[in-house]
């Protein structure tokens, strides 16, 4: 390929942060743009949004007046937050949300920030803010960005087309145990956080969904990291003498992850066309030879 | 449509039954060819097979000799059995289940069955019994129909392509009340087999998922199902003065058949290309201009 897929402006603040994330970027299909500190990120948003396909943000290092501006100047991009998972929306609502701790997962949350992105049509913003400006070269910018992305990253219509080199069968053996690993403290947020924090725990439950997707992730192996971490809560208390049969209860946890992912699955299937006739078959051959 | 895209070889015996399947039956998609009673089956399918798509059997209603006859002869299709499911082998390994009390899902379970053959490639019949004679006519003639059914059925590879005709929403509001009565009929068989009797409850298992997937019923709706049979199960132990805190462990049920019904979808995803270079753009470009 001779050039990268995604241009990423990259908005982190925190020194670590950044380069732990440019080392989990670093193939040719990612171009990172450090942004300079300082500079006032809405303006120069603004006028370059063009140069961007996604954009990289760190929970709380902006005020809120920033995401407030960066709406009322319609600039919208895919977008993941780096940082504790709150159920807080900083930019817009179809932002996807990915702890510190679990960078191994980023490249499969950018994905699911374009697909979220180009599915949901125009974003809207957080804490019930409405859309400042509609004019028509607003909207005529989010589609130019759309289109380009589509083209890009090779969408079919509103399905993604996933990346088979980031599949999880396609991964070297490291590769698959620093996911692994990633994945499991993922879903062991969304168990501490499922009956004490919806809002959070919904994010946490995104988080492992849209990577288990866009890995291809066996749904055996799903099961196998829930079943992990129960049996581990289940040693840790009787060690200590708790009661554990409310273990059970989050049998629901893996239910609403399956019902997610299954779900997301069923809508990726290509649309079907109705049984072909002779003569759907006939016009199927011209087209390939 | 000017032809069937199904010729299926009717060999159920018993009369309600028939014409029940073939009012199921009866739209232009398929053909239902009634066989002689009294005629060998061996004989006739073996002289005739390549007439047939699939074959629609009743549990029971044949010696194991005669199923042993066809494996022998190496009479390989696509098979619904209808009767108990009682978790039993009769024809071969990729033939499909449905009882006779949940009839509205036998188009569903017709597509299953064709789906399963082709996927499996040669079916293993059943008892651990061994294919007798694997001579390379026999091959030719399985490759044979397994391409029939390719051609007429619009497979891509080993991607079965449903047909959207039958997607639940596509039926009208008469059509997806009895679809989900029948669903709700499957789904209650599975419950009170599951934890004794794995056979059974695994083919129950099968059809219920079977049919979800080729409805392209939404993940929802299975849930809804679970929780409204669970519901009645509840009020009824409550009123009988019975405990009830074990119907907890049912949401293992909704768990197996959302796993399975998951990677259903999932291995129904069109292999992903690489993501495009400009060149693949260019060539796509290219091909449908």
């Amino acid at each position: 390929m001779s050039e990268p897929a995604l241009t990423i402006a990259n908005l982190l603040r925190t020194q670590a942060l950044k380069e732990a994330c440019a080392l989990w970027l670093k193939s040719d299909r990612y171009a990172l743009v450090a942004f300079e500190e300082g500079k006032d990120p809405v303006t120069m948003l603004r006028s370059s949004r063009e140069n961007y396909d996604a954009i990289l943000l760190e929970q709380g290092a902006f005020r809120p007046e920033i995401y407030q501006g960066l709406r009322e100047q319609d600039v919208f991009l895919p977008a993941v937050v780096i940082g504790d998972v709150t159920g807080r929306v900083e930019y817009h609502d179809a932002e996807v949300h990915l702890p510190a701790d679990q960078l191994e997962q980023l490249p499969y949350s950018l994905d699911a920030a374009v697909s979220r992105f180009l599915r949901r049509g125009i974003p809207r913003g957080g804490n019930g803010a409405n859309l400042a400006s509609d004019s028509s070269t607003d909207t005529e910018e989010r589609w130019k960005l759309a289109n380009r992305l589509k083209d890009r990253l090779g969408y079919l219509g509103v399905y993604y087309k996933r990346d088979p080199g980031k599949f999880f069968r396609s991964l070297s053996q490291s590769e698959k145990e620093d996911l692994l690993r990633s994945l499991s403290r993922t879903y062991r947020d969304l168990l501490v956080s499922y009956f004490r924090d919806p809002a959070a725990a919904n994010q946490a439950l995104e988080s492992f969904v849209n990577t288990a997707f866009f890995a291809d992730l066996p749904i055996t192996t799903t099961v196998e990291i829930h079943m992990n971490l129960i049996d581990g809560f289940w040693k840790q208390l009787k060690l200590e003498g708790h009661k554990n049969n409310f273990l059970q209860d989050y049998r629901l946890v893996l239910l609403d992850v399956m019902a997610h992912l299954c779900e997301m699955y069923r809508r990726s299937i290509p649309p079907d066309r109705p049984i072909a006739t002779p003569q759907d078959n006939l016009n199927r051959l011209q087209e390939h030879i």
